[in-house]
């Protein structure tokens, strides 16, 4: 594809060359000449330093010197434009392959056009599955599921009975959806009980699910994934949480049962957070992070207990500061107290010593 | 079923309309008119916000009115009534499927009365399996693996070889039983030797663990994990465990090796254990929390390092207020070296000055 | 095998009765009168409390009593000559049984000598298999997949299109290796667009993986785990992250994308590492640290955001006490300030007086 070609699929001004050849998207750092690289941040100030053939840059760093020297396509949103070049540039169009004769599918299971489903899946009685979904091996469809259009089911992925799975979704390997809740009512003789999960698990459209996360189905009601959510590996989602759309979610954060996640949220690596908390749309909980209260939206929080960002900040500064200044403080304070022990006795009033 | 014929089936009383028609188990925001509803907590004091036919409610805090205005099935266990009713109104009897014919077994397995093995699962030479065992699609059952009678296993569960499960234990899907603990020896040369892990890992019965949950295999005699307790999902545990009885551990929590658990303890997320150090019976263990060194039992305990919840409360009281308290201490401080600086030349002694 | 035999394969001396029969390596505590066991730290102070046969011993512990008492090996590396004790008495030789009828592989595959592959495990079209390599059960291999010799591949692992394998590897069951990366960019309307994960994963020679952990592929590029890592269950690598040599991963760590991490390095569990942060040879993390920057290799971390585990230390100690002493300098200024408040009076200069 040659530069003009890409920058017309992208939707973005060609500066420079638009004949030169681009073959793909590389690192900004090891990109051969025939490849175009992302540079944004401190890559933008060494272009020099790259080999790329040309680069997709942010529209308002262009200098007339830089658009002289090399090919730049420009863009309000470079990461964008980052992500559909590769997609144009490498991601082969899905070719369907059918149904594998080594899959295991109930008899009564419905099947849209131009399936991918491939050996080993076992797909159980009245699963509905829309067009062009792939199922790739060793995935385990449960009864009654339903999988909307487009969807791609990595291997060996668990699908309990009763989920519903929405269109344009990406299922990495090993997820889990619509295990048991972790519920149990304790007896009088101290035992769990278990309250059986008898609930279900919504996932809205356009999520993406990480390798191995899990997300459990509710007690009743139903646990809800909202549209254009994105959770990374290893995350945990217990029974009854419901989670606002475009929210993300990043490896090994967990949330406790019943957690309401607003809209566009963004909780970081290893957060937690407590039963029943809710979490406000747009708000941003920092790696880590222990979620023990509800917190409103829009404002970055982090820490546990969890607190705004700035006031974690200025706790920590201070707790930093505690091995220098507390004992700077008693040995000040020390000080002033003998000063005025050796000052007292001086201190006998003039009067009375006219009084001897 | 009437609401007098599931009160008589709980073993609770049953006041107000005994012939209410109950045709499950609702939440209490959502539940329709022929649901009952659990009302514990803030929910008790506001009956009439829901539609429920019916409420289970802790005994103590039945009023007359209310007795007299709602249907209402009072007990000392009320989640344990709930737990009961949702097993009564929405769990359908086992039905035993068989062995699909899809499945994988060595010739000598030996299996008992009235099971379902779905298809694709792989069972080793030497597995022993009880009465009524539900065996998932995708399981992979190892060599002279036992489990106990109505022990259900989800999907693409992976049990090691030797490892023994109890009876009516359920293992989500993706749960791994017996991999190898985390065990080397480092050479005069640095590199890693792996420390073979030749012990086994020992399931108790009435165990539960959540999906992706690891149990890892002893180096040298066994990993036990005891009876009655219910693991979370993505909860790791290390080779050579022993968790006593009816513990509870939430989602990803991690004990690393040799860790000892006493009973009834409480293990909250994301929690983490330093290799050997025991948690005595009862403990109750803060999400989040270190477990760096060992704990007695009857005390809740939380932060990095350890420390009793009444310590971790004081000393983040204090952390807390550092930002407003340190300065005004050092400010309060510098006025009174000030003071006593501006004293000092004033304080000639007296009997000085009659010496002139 | 008698005592001698042991010691000689072993390559360590042999204190004691080398006619001694030894049947297996026990647990110090629980050994049978069979059994050899490793003898370390506070073990080694009470060899008289095990029944064991003999000890493996650190050969500057060694006394004259002792030898005269015990059958003892000592060595400068006890904890070596125990794990090949445990490989020589308890691991028996490799049995390859072939390639299992239910197994599905694609035409093209190649395969090594002396492989075994179980029922149910998928390798998918140009995978290239070594000699002597493992598959279990339910194991899904992509297109393209390249796996060294003697590598060993646990029931229901997943390992994506185009991954390099080394040799020698151990991967246990449930990891998934080759999932996309956790990478969008945020389209004008706000909406998450993914950046396709093109690149690849490269597990070098001598890697052995925990149950359930995720190794994420490169966005571009390769995601590299380095010669002899070894790496605990449920932990998570991003995309585009290397990994040096000989480093240990514990349990439940994530690091997140494009991190760095040098040569025998020690990351403890639960530790997470901000994006693109880089991690110096020889540094030890310790567990639930947040590498929340770069280090410098050599010395030992702790906290969030990290620190120097003596800066740790030192802030903790202070941390730890200030319930005491923070109320306690409160206490201390107030008198200071009102003992000077109650001199103020006393202290009109005596020339003043004088002037009345």
């Amino acid at each position: 594809m040659k530069l003009g070609e890409l920058a017309a699929a992208l939707g973005v001004p060609c500066l420079g060359n638009a004949d030169a050849p681009i073959l793909g998207v590389g690192e900004f750092e090891t990109a051969a000449a025939t490849q175009i690289a992302l540079a944004v941040g401190a890559r933008r100030e060494r272009l020099a330093s790259s080999r790329a053939a040309a680069f997709i840059v942010a529209a308002d760093t262009v200098t007339e010197a830089d658009s002289a020297r090399y090919n730049l396509l420009p863009t309000a949103y470079p990461k964008v434009a980052f992500a559909r070049a590769i997609q144009l540039l490498h991601v082969a169009p899905r070719q369907p392959t059918g149904i594998a004769p080594e899959a295991c599918l109930a008899p009564d299971v419905v099947i849209g056009d131009a399936p991918t489903i491939g050996p080993r899946a076992v797909i159980g009685g009245g699963a509905r599955l829309g067009a062009r979904v792939t199922i790739h091996s060793g995935v385990v469809i449960g009864r009654d599921v339903t999988i909307g259009d487009d969807t791609i089911i990595f291997p060996n992925v668990t699908i309990y009975d009763g989920a519903r799975i929405g269109a344009r979704c990406i299922l990495h390997a090993g997820v889990v959806i619509g295990a048991d809740g972790f519920g149990y009512a304790r007896a009088a003789d101290g035992a769990h009980v278990k309250i059986p999960q008898v609930g279900t698990v919504v996932i809205e459209d356009d999520v993406e699910i990480g390798a191995n996360s899990t997300i459990d189905r509710a007690t009743l009601g139903e646990t809800r994934i909202g549209r254009g959510v994105k959770i990374d590996n290893l995350v945990h989602i217990a029974h009854n949480c419901v989670i606002g759309e475009e929210t993300l979610l990043a490896a090994l954060a967990g949330l406790s049962g019943g957690v309401k996640v607003g809209r566009r949220v963004t909780i970081a690596g290893q957060v937690g957070a407590n039963p029943q908390v809710e979490i406000g749309d747009g708000a941003i909980i920092a790696g880590k992070a222990g979620v023990t209260k509800s917190v409103a939206g829009g404002e970055t929080y982090a820490g546990t207990p969890i607190a705004t960002l700035r006031e974690w900040k200025r706790e920590r500064i201070h707790a930093a500061r505690l091995p220098y200044r507390l004992p700077d403080i008693e040995t000040r304070l020390a000080t002033v107290e003998a000063t005025l022990k050796a000052l007292l006795p001086l201190l006998t009033p003039p009067t009375a010593e006219s009084e001897d």
